[in-house]
């Protein structure tokens, strides 16, 4: 038998706050020949999502949690390198779930054929993906911009929000977004088009976002959680609409955050303006509206509409150190571990 | 000029907290006789309900506070003493917001007619009147049951409470009552007719309202706020929903809560369990629901599927008094107050 050789990265502990190295532990392993009906995927990208840190903890979420010594979930970009599969050649792109690791064998359900000439395949890990997606989904079927209202989005450099903010505008609407330091501020305005931005490590952040919405905020598209919502919550208009999609501050918490208790002044202005807060995982939409998602995104990509910037961190074993560092803001841009050449 | 003696309960200082007696001044005007097109309306009951506390507060609310020296706000049911307006006859009943006052001149508009041989005319201040239909289009709109589905409301022996749970039931749904002490726990099931109830003042709350759900909750009618949330939230299932209508455990809150804070929590519930959480007041759905809402409620009535208590007091002068229990809890059953005989 001859096997291929797999290089895996596994959950090694279940993190107490903060994930450290040590959390993760990198296997070889042989992975057997494809069988008839299977292929061998080589992963060539690998998506690293705050979501992740969710599946590292026992308790309940909104999806299993990854069990001890197995594989770390994860969306790739991944090549058929041998087919024993009718409908998948040698070659094939394909979006993936394989995960933290080189290699995977498939029975190829639940693969998505990638055009490497409409759009770079690594867009499927983002804005023709499963971040694009979400923004997609939770902007227009719970934010509903109008046409003149203002949309805030923090992490708005992100791959989440900056799709937030560019979807508000293609649909008209008034896109402010959040981020932190001058250079993920300026890409914000500059490279991504959005009407205003605002930097959160500003002394009088709250103030200069009230300066950002003048008519006040319509659709505040919660990726983020922590402080920017007590800056957000007394500027939002009657009838806001609040997606929530992500807390990633909230992440590493761990028991119950000290006082005072922000909760009564929050159903307070729920109450007083009518709002709208909906919590929401893309999986919600994805039978009604992936095929829309594609199509219009494609559209908007080859019209020039879309624009995005990737954080490409060289080599697997690299992946542990990028992830941590994420959850703590130090990317800019979709980060993504790059495992083989194109 | 003869006139019209028109005692009258005005604002005299806004309330810091809990209001006092002394908050509220009883005054003697005279009125000039109704001129042509008007009428001279006396009322007989007046509602008094929690929302008159937000009012009292000079901070921008849902509605413009009550100014210092005005009469306070109130539903009524008046009847015609004097006509001359061609539409009205002495001696009709109508559903008006005269507030806290024995008389007054209305040019007819906004008057609501009231059949007192097809219900109580009383009615027409809880089940066949606002809060009734707060509880209506709340529930039904955003909260949406569908048939087994587990509803949940607090302050369920009080005007919205107890309709949220009855209307619950006629839909199919399974309602569960949260009150406050045997006498009220009684009502909710023996006369109200939900299927279950829990005593908020019981020391182990959180896990008989546990075993009272044990298919979890789908929609919590939130119209008290406070604690009874840290007891609700657990239980919440995947894709429930919060209708949010009053926090009157709230409204004589000053400043900031002391901790632990309780928002990151709660904003991890909405987006691992994928809720909505939507504040409303009854206005938004007038327009659309108002009609539909009397005819179903006065088919209910006649059916005998819609009970209600009403806790009566007498006289004009006991409103304040009244009403600072109210906000405390003391009442039982839909708070009136009878100023003269139908």
């Amino acid at each position: 038998m001859t096997g291929i050789r797999n290089t895996r990265i596994v959950l090694a502990n279940r993190p107490e706050g903060r994930p450290q190295p040590s959390d993760f532990r990198t296997e070889e392993v042989m992975l057997d020949e494809p069988a008839e009906g299977q292929v061998l995927l080589e992963t060539l990208y690998l998506s690293l999502d705050p979501y992740m840190r969710g599946r590292m903890d026992a308790g309940p979420s909104y999806a299993d949690p990854v069990e001890l010594g197995d594989v770390m979930v994860g969306g790739t970009v991944s090549r058929v390198a041998r087919s024993r599969h009718p409908d998948w050649t040698e070659g094939d792109l394909v979006l993936s779930g394989a995960g933290w690791q080189t290699h995977v064998i498939s029975d190829g359900k639940g693969l998505r054929r990638l055009d490497a000439d409409a759009a770079p395949p690594s867009t499927a890990l983002h804005v023709l993906g499963m971040t694009g997606f979400t923004a997609y989904a939770g902007l227009l079927t719970i934010g509903k911009p109008k046409a003149g209202e203002t949309v805030v989005v923090a992490a708005a450099s992100g791959p989440v929000g900056s799709m937030v903010g560019q979807i508000a505008r293609i649909k008209g609407a008034r896109a402010v977004g959040i981020a932190g330091g001058p250079d993920k501020c300026a890409f914000v305005t500059d490279e991504l088009g959005f009407d205003a931005v605002v930097d959160h490590r500003a002394p009088d952040f709250a103030e200069k976002l009230a300066q950002a919405c003048p008519d006040g905020i319509d659709v505040y598209f919660e990726n983020v959680g922590g402080p920017v919502w007590d800056a957000v919550q007394p500027l939002l208009n009657t009838f806001a609409r609040v997606p929530v999609c992500g807390l990633v501050a909230h992440y590493n918490d761990r028991g119950d955050a000290s006082g005072p208790d922000r909760l009564p002044a929050m159903m307070g202005t729920v109450l007083k303006k009518s709002l709208t807060v909906r919590g929401f995982i893309m999986s919600e939409f994805m039978h009604d509206q992936m095929e829309d998602f594609l199509k219009d995104t494609a559209g908007w990509i080859a019209d020039g509409r879309i624009h995005w910037r990737e954080d490409m961190v060289e080599g697997l074993e690299n992946a542990p150190e990028a992830f941590i560092g994420m959850l703590e803001g130090m990317n800019f841009g979709k980060l993504i571990v790059k495992l083989a050449d194109l």
